[in-house]
């Protein structure tokens, strides 16, 4: 490529836009359905139950410890394919890019988002590029949105939580929110705290394999676990009852958060999952997730009461009880 | 809502993110899919062959003659979709909203889009809200993500373009790149230059209806007909001989392309096609599209020859040959 940044023109669809498609995006996502080159792209698939979701990534900076925007945008998406009980199959990747965006960078962004794919078994089979003026966009916006097929008869779904029902998640809370916090504040800490991003479609079909009646799976993005236990909460009408002490939290995302006046159940993350089960299936599900390797340090967290419905409790390390509120605004804004 | 303009906690996955979601896309874009408020859309469908595209929209400004980012966004992955030969069937929609943006404008734009669906009989399944700082976008970017069904067994494919075919479009070109552009320069002309965003499927029914051996569907969308040809020239690796006297322009847009000095050809779409047929389907494939409400100005513009291999060239209406190029950069940036 003839420019070391990106130009207006690389989004023009005329010869700049098709060098940046010919010489970074095909090689880097190379398969059989994207070198079509069509207008979209045709799958074959024999399915007659699939997921479908998307989400745009404009995590600020685009390169933070553990990860960078182009791998967060292919789990995040995988994930969300993932929690729907499906096995994701193919993405499409579309790129809103600044003027002015170094052309190392995004290559380095476009190689994480072909590894990530291959990691997760996913292929990359349609895109788009659009490129914005300088001080009308931020470095690089990754939209990627997934198809994944659903073969099982589990109902998996928000509102499927039931009384009795124990959850778990699979490690340390937090870690993600406070890697970009870390990174864009340059705060250091002791030790660097990475990012958990990760693809976990593969824990979820450990899960999907351990009980018979998984009724609930989510990811804890935005809004920490906090958000998703109201959403399920509500979705439900039942109340998550959650023991502060079982909540694996590392020492220094606690102390982390500690200074900085954080609750660490809104902090995000980008590799964890919540799943809800019916207790006599619990320890199985546990057993299983913790021989998996993104399940090590998996845990029961809390359980479902009929309580106080809607909402989610935290029984402290002290024994006393707090309602874990919805959070309202934006205590970390761009961390996805 | 509380605020008439968005703020950062609009996108945080707190109350207000749900507040947007429950006050604002929902009630639009309502149907049971979406409803299911899971990380992704689930969706029952017998098929075999889909259709799969993704499309970021920037288009500056987002209010134009004509439409508004949010009915191009729809129409513009209908129409990826359609140009597959495929059925649309699902949308996802993700924003990315800048901080400042006025209330009413999202109100109006979302609303566009849920009419924009409702007339190409799509449903939006899911999506995604992300707020970026004032300063790091600019108003409102969509991406629409799509998916489609395919129900016949005809080769449509950018390769597909044979020696002897006829290049046919379906009406006057030109019409909303310069829409955009004399809304954004504040010209006017002696009429008001309207986009001709539409959603093309119906009409790609038609003309699959009219033709069992349709060989190639496009819609010459940035970089205009000049771009959209020259890539099939090159990938059917046939030269396209376009006839200036019979390419459908108005006068208005040929007047504002002399006035500002640039190419019709080059000038991008939003609701025009081009197909390639075999001759001797031509004349019913005209017809038919000439009976459709968005093909009544349809025109054979061209033919495939075998001399200029992957070359698009036009003879002029004085007579002479010209070669007509691939444009190299950006003439109209941010036109959808």
């Amino acid at each position: 490529m003839t420019s070391s940044s990106i130009i207006m023109a690389h989004g023009s669809g005329g010869r700049l836009s098709n060098m940046l498609i010919n010489e970074l995006f095909f090689p880097a996502f190379n398969n059989p359905v994207l070198n079509q080159a069509h207008d979209g792209a045709l799958l074959t698939m024999e399915c007659n139950q699939l997921a479908f979701s998307t989400d745009s990534f404009v995590v600020n900076p685009y390169f933070f410890p553990g990860g960078n925007i182009g791998d967060l945008a292919v789990n995040g998406t995988v994930n969300d394919i993932a929690m729907c009980g499906a096995v994701p199959k193919f993405l499409s990747a579309a790129f809103i890019l600044e003027e002015g965006l170094p052309i190392n960078d995004l290559k380095e962004i476009v190689n994480s988002m072909a590894a990530a794919a291959q990691a997760a078994q996913v292929k990359i089979v349609t895109g788009d590029t659009k490129v914005v003026e300088r001080g009308c966009g931020d470095g690089i916006f990754i939209n990627t949105s997934g198809i994944g097929i659903i073969n099982h008869q589990q109902k998996i779904s928000p509102e499927n939580a039931q009384v009795g029902d124990v959850v778990i998640t699979n490690g340390y809370i937090g870690d993600h929110g406070i890697a970009i916090l870390s990174q864009r504040e340059g705060l250091s800490f002791e030790t660097t705290i990475q990012s958990d991003t990760a693809a976990l479609h593969t824990l979820v079909a450990t899960i999907l394999n351990a009980s018979a009646n998984v009724h609930l799976l989510r990811d804890p993005t935005r809004g920490g676990l906090a958000s998703t236990l109201n959403e399920i909460a509500q979705a439900s009408q039942i109340e998550i009852r959650l023991q502060e002490s079982a909540i694996p939290i590392r020492d220094s995302v606690q102390a982390a958060c500690n200074l900085l006046g954080l609750d660490p159940l809104i902090i995000a993350n980008e590799g964890k999952l919540i799943t809800i089960v019916p207790q006599v299936d619990a320890g199985a599900v546990l057993q299983a997730m913790q021989q998996h390797p993104l399940g090590k340090e998996s845990a029961i967290i809390g359980q479902v009461l009929d309580r106080n419905v809607g909402k989610v409790t935290l029984e402290t390390t002290i024994g006393s009880l707090r309602m874990v509120e919805m959070p309202l605004g934006e205590q970390l804004p761009r961390i996805c």
